[in-house]
């Protein structure tokens, strides 16, 4: 069997969380919470499991009440952008992974080139390829992981197809600035390019950071696909609910795949988010989330501080990335494997979201963990 | 913007459904139960919601115990066909659609031709084209809708990457005979193209008809990806769970892309659906449901009998195809529409299952109904 992806490989993710259990190290290595979804949240998804009538196909773009839910949300907290219209623009899908390859797949056909900021989470490149689409990726730089617009210039052409934006961006945490969002609409006016921004860690936005989405942009709005998950913003990475918000033309593209992807998405668990995002305190939950995380991430900082790791800043999302003092082990993947091994505390190595390996001497710690698992991980990281 | 999928529109389950609800229709059309899965399994769900840590990412593959379980019953339940490996040969994934895309996305390469009967469920075609692929159709003739293996080796040529098979055969129940394995593996021996065989009603067979899956043919087995679905199984269709099990090398490929599509599937889901087919009782359900629902088709048949209408025979599955008598309205489509609005029973049209919209004068009822539901659309049918 000649295979389409030969070089994809079990995921670094699962890689290192099956090394995590063999070695019964700490798993700071794939991004999900060690606590639970709120407890609203847990008895909202019982109600409906025993709620007849809960259990058959809900609609193809997702439960009314649940798309209505969240444009309302949306519409709240996203000022100064028109809310999404529910019927025509949201489309819930199984998890923002559902979402980013129906995307791919509605728009990206063979030839077509894709700009990629590297780092980029593992599915990107390998989900491009499948559509015949050609990756161009453009490095993003350490420490800041800033978008360097002239190197972002050279790979747009006639051929681009959509550029892929993550913010706050896995695994560095760098938030899009308003004057990203501007260059990036500079640079595509006059063009038939789209914008797929993933935002799945939209409320993960630390020290006060000015946040803004693709759909805040005027110009970018109308050629975007916007992603967001509730795995993230409700600790259900589990649930695999996520969601696309675009203008009507692109949502019946997305909704075309969607529907041959996977058609609909759990009917009970749509019923249990949809009640807890219309109840009042859905605003303040999410609002509340960039505290909770800073606090994490602060404490993990803390924790490791004055024990020699060279921390890099951390304006969002789940993660710190160490740089390490390449003595010994030669690589940033020989070096999380000593971690997990020898001191009991599991990570990404950052080659891993380079299509070509490359390896700057980084690794990934995930913090969205109980205070009592970062002291425990601190304790043997230093 | 350039639709890839330009001729793809909203699907007629969701047209017949929305027409359903506009006009009160009884809903015949969607294939869908009209009630719950058991009591144990909302049970079950109700108690995997609560419990605390089954709230974050399965394993890509889906849950051990819950591929384990699968392995147990369908060892039991395939006699003469080796008990599948939990651990390399079964996928769990978002309902049998993902299954069958993430097949198609994992062998299907540009310029491959897929051989597909007609009629045949609306994502065939589209999920193939979406690959580059070119389908190759196969008409099955009313009111058998058995396969003329002649027919079939006219379009199998060495760009043959892949044949389609659904027993039991939506719409029309047709049920593979060993005599039909034996023609499709004849037919591929020699060749590398492999087998999807999409077995979601594979429970629903009736009159002690004998059922095969392709499992259960030595050669094709090696070559086969075979597909269900607890949707069917469990009268869960909403909840979105199917699974794909193929040898290993064919399985590695599956995961491949099953990982980039939605790499995990629900959680607690998984959760309860292992404990209730793990349980003691789950053998005596999955053979009591072609009892269950030949009952509902005898039902039906006899209550809609001497009414006039040409009702083909049901071998296994959800659905009555009738041929009605194509007096005034010209199409299926234009007769289905007549029946939701003047008669208030919401139909499928059978063209809607050919890429050509051929039309032989069908329609599809759903008779996956209560009792009181097929008494009161027998009632507005007479
Ligand atoms: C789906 S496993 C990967 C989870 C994740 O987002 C990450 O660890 O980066
Ligand atoms: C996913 S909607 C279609 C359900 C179904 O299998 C059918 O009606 O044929």
């Amino acid at each position: 069997l000649h295979s389409k992806l030969p070089d994809v490989g079990v995921s670094i993710f699962t890689q290192m969380t099956l090394l995590a259990q063999e070695t019964g190290a700490i798993n700071l290595a794939q991004g999900f919470p060690d606590y639970d979804p709120p407890q609203e949240l847990l008895e909202a998804l019982a109600r409906h499991a025993l709620t007849p009538g809960h259990h058959q196909y809900a609609p193809m773009p997702g439960l009314p009440r649940l798309r209505e839910a969240i444009a309302a949300q949306v519409a709240r907290l996203h000022t100064n952008a028109p809310a999404p219209d529910p019927a025509t623009e949201i489309t819930v899908t199984a998890g923002a992974t559902e979402a980013l390859y129906a995307v791919l797949a509605a728009v990206v056909r063979p030839g077509d080139e894709v700009v990629v900021f590297e780092p980029a989470y593992d599915l990107y490149g390998p989900a491009i390829r499948l559509q015949g689409g050609v990756p161009r990726y453009v490095r993003l730089p350490a420490p800041d992981f800033r978008p360097d617009w002239d190197a972002v210039r050279r790979v747009v052409s006639p051929r681009t197809r959509l550029v892929m934006v993550n913010t706050p961006h896995n695994p560095s945490g760098a938030v899009f600035t308003a004057e990203d969002w501007h260059e990036l609409a500079r640079l595509l006016a006059g063009t038939d390019a789209l914008v797929l921004s993933d935002e799945v860690y939209e409320h993960l936005v630390f020290d006060d950071t000015p946040r803004m989405s693709a759909r805040q942009h005027p110009e970018l709005r109308e050629r975007s696909f916007v992603l967001s998950s509730f795995g993230k913003t409700y600790h259900a990475t589990g649930w695999k609910v996520g969601y696309c918000i675009a203008p009507p033309a692109l949502t019946t593209e997305v909704r075309r795949v969607h529907q041959f992807l996977t058609f609909a998405v759990s009917t009970p668990t749509q019923h249990a988010l949809a009640d807890v995002l219309a109840a009042d305190t859905s605003d303040a939950h999410a609002r509340g989330l960039a505290g909770f995380y800073q606090q994490k991430r602060d404490a993990f900082r803390d924790l490791l501080a004055g024990a020699g790791w060279d921390l890099l800043p951390v304006p969002g999302g789940y993660f710190q990335l160490a740089r390490y003092n390449a003595l010994s082990p030669a690589t940033d993947l020989a070096f999380a494997q000593y971690l997990a091994r020898d001191k009991g505390v599991a990570v990404v190595p950052v080659s891993a979201f380079y299509h070509d390996g490359f390896d700057d001497g980084l690794i990934r710690f995930c913090f969205a963990k109980q205070e009592a698992t970062l002291i425990e991980a601190a304790s043997r990281l230093r």
